[in-house]
């Protein structure tokens, strides 16, 4: 039997959610593509987190800074030197592995790391016992060249995260926007990673999105702060519908963390992946003044606060919240993912598909369906769909049966499909459909809009 | 005296819409970072696109698809071959110029082509007389490398332009969508090209966005389509406050046109650089089944489409508007700036700096003003704010008197400053001052969100 996690992603390209990059020329695993439905409900997680975390604060300003930066940044914030990972080499197939990915899985599957370390470990390919090359340090930066030729005067890297974006533009924030802490800058974007092993659809892929929030406090609020962030993002999923027996923190160990952090948790979701079900959806770092201070002593760009009331100066702490947008994509499919019943046309039942995502996600938020291909009903759906298209991303759709119409939006989780029919030419009213519980209404036409405003929020 | 582009390039900077990318560490010209406002005016121009171009027609679609690609996608789509620009290399300074732009600096300012090419050509930075290198052909194209070893299996390209991340997934987008031509897919994200002399602040840079739209006909509606879609860009500026007499159109000769291009029309905008002061604000062209058709031959995927009524197949031409985001923007802000009179406290006038953004625009709805920092009034205003900002991007202000309040919201395009004062506590009204004509009305607090509703128009 298929597990949720295939089926998702099965009903995810099948229905122009997400297409693997680059497929008729053999695909890439560095990447995915966002079809029509995908690009939508990315979108509208964007504008769900901008507006919560960003313009719907008063301590909050945005930035979209550039995904290339001088090589310098990175010298500066430790990730030229310290952003590698082991890589090993399988003997047997001479395909390479991240040494720390493969006791991981060993310790999901036998419940204890190993005893010899990397020599108790098979081949994940062929099951031969292994024989792997020493770990070398690998760097998990993508670069690239600017300018006319390909020297070290050209050598820029791909940020591997939207942060350092932000750190940079520290002073500049502060002084055109007039904000001193604590206060936090947002942002949402693209980064890159030369990940060793791309994976588990769009949960580990080399190019990806992030939306991250760099909190500046001063040093003394820095642990209250963190701990309010972890619970503001934890309620953001929850509020926007995952159910949180499928969310867990975790309080990650000294060991583990990154450089630059002295205290990180992360919030995971149970996506169900083979072996370790579980997988890292974001994570809060308290950076202390790691990354300032290093710009500060680098640039020679002080990154201070002077606070005019105490007549202090201090170097901000920040605290992180990093989400991964495309791994929470993947979390709100997963979760609104359902098989319920429902009743089919011989009087029995069905097994029904279901996207339970809030109406506030969803990529189409009604469906506008003349009951049969008619010359009569068609124009008057036809109508009522451009109507709606003014202001929210509406279906149009006349081919098959009525039910069988509703089971294509049910799967890609439209809250309401709006039938005309044929009482719809003498009083000029619609049945609206409500897709979790199939329930019908009918609603005068006049009033679709405000009924659609009312619940969808918008 | 300042241009007017210098007066915006000064405010954008000081106001925080756009800073130089890199700046602590010397800048980059190859891209710049969006800052508060300008990351509100970036995603504000983005809504406006997508829901005219792609959410609000019933004949699009959307998509974001990855940026980097496949080295295979980029030599089937020609840009391996034939993305190329003729480099020179001044023997005085030993700096790169791009031959061609050298020739076009020249005509603008003689108003003929050189008779001896380039050897009549000064250097743009000493005047001496020219002594240049031959040119040479130099890829514009970004090379990466992806895996664990920077060699030829490695080698990826950040993508110039977003459009083939659409033609790949031509296939995928049809079947997906039950789509047929005339149809067409909209996408907005970054494009990368290694520009040899970025300049004019962000018209040329080597990270820039674009909104593009690929439009799938049958060949015998071509030419119909691309007529339309230069109507429908044009009106787009217009809409949201371009002025009509700083735009032209610009029918692109067969010799300067992409080397997929069977037709070019782009529109300019009146930048006023020095030199010559129009700039390409976007190109629409008629690509004919030019990419279709390497890519079907390249990966042995077919894209044409089987027309079922007509019993034909063909391969789809495509019609395609070609945005630039990051010039928009500009062009947006430059269009925008005016400069008139207010009158000051004095009982005379002062010059008042004003950006007459299209409200929809505007990177700050509204702005709540304590008419004084005052227990009583800052608690109310702040209150309103906090309101307002569930669903506006709103400032709260109460620094200085109110006069440079105003002013400060309209040199940022704010179209409503809404004012708390003391009669405020008493008859629970504000006054709103509208921007253009700094004309107020009182209005109860109860009235304000849908009084700004109605004129913001969402």
């Amino acid at each position: 039997m298929a597990s949720t996690l295939d089926s998702v992603i099965n009903l995810a390209k099948r229905r122009g959610f997400v297409f693997q990059a680059g497929e008729i020329y053999g695909g890439s695993r560095s990447a995915w593509d966002y079809g029509p439905l995908g690009v939508e409900l990315k979108e509208n997680i964007k504008a769900q987190w901008w507006q919560n975390f960003v313009r719907g604060r008063d301590d909050m300003v945005g930035l979209d800074s550039s995904i290339i930066l001088p090589r310098k940044v990175w010298e500066a914030s430790g990730h030229v030197e310290t952003f590698v990972d082991p890589l090993v080499e399988s003997l047997h197939t001479h395909k390479r592995y991240r040494a720390d990915h493969l006791i991981e899985a060993y310790v999901a599957k036998h419940g204890k790391e190993p005893e010899n370390g990397l020599a108790d470990i098979r081949d994940p390919e062929t099951g031969q016992e292994g024989s792997w090359t020493e770990p070398q340090m690998f760097s998990g930066l993508v670069k690239t060249f600017l300018g006319p030729v390909d020297n070290e005067e050209g050598l820029h890297y791909l940020r591997p995260e939207t942060a350092q974006g932000i750190f940079v533009n520290f002073n500049n924030v502060v002084t055109a926007s007039r904000r001193k802490p604590p206060f936090g800058i947002g942002q949402i974007g693209k980064a890159f990673r030369n990940e060793i092993t791309p994976g588990n659809f769009i949960f580990r892929t080399r190019e990806f999105e992030q939306m991250e929030i760099e909190f500046f406090t001063h040093p003394d609020d820095a642990d209250r702060f963190f701990t309010e962030w972890v619970e503001a993002c934890w309620d953001w999923f929850i509020d926007l519908g995952i159910d949180p027996d499928n969310m867990r923190r975790f309080d990650v160990p000294d060991d583990e963390r990154a450089h630059y952090s002295a205290a990180t948790i992360d919030i995971e979701y149970q996506f169900g992946f083979q072996g370790s079900a579980w997988g890292e959806l974001m994570g809060i770092a308290n950076r202390t003044d790691f990354d300032l201070s290093n710009h500060t002593e680098n640039s020679g760009s002080k990154m201070q606060y002077f606070d005019q009331a105490s007549g202090s100066r201090y170097t901000p702490f920040v605290i992180e919240p990093s989400f991964g947008l495309t791994r929470s994509l993947m979390a709100f499919l997963v979760d609104a993912y359902t098989e319920d019943e429902a009743p089919n046309t011989k009087g029995g039942v069905d097994t029904r598909t279901v996207l339970k995502l809030d109406p506030r996600l969803s990529p189409v938020k009604a469906a506008v369906l003349p009951l049969s291909r008619n010359e009569k009903l068609s124009p008057k759906a036809k109508g009522l769909a451009a109507d709606l298209r003014k202001r929210w991303n509406v279906e149009f759709d006349d081919a098959g049966a009525i039910g069988r119409r509703y089971r294509r939006q049910d799967e890609i989780g439209t809250p309401f499909c709006i039938t005309v029919d044929f009482d719809t030419l003498d009083d000029d009213s619609v049945t609206v459909r409500r897709r979790d519980d199939m329930s019908q209404e009918r609603i005068a036409v006049p009033e679709v809009v405000p009924f659609l405003a009312e619940a969808l929020g918008c």
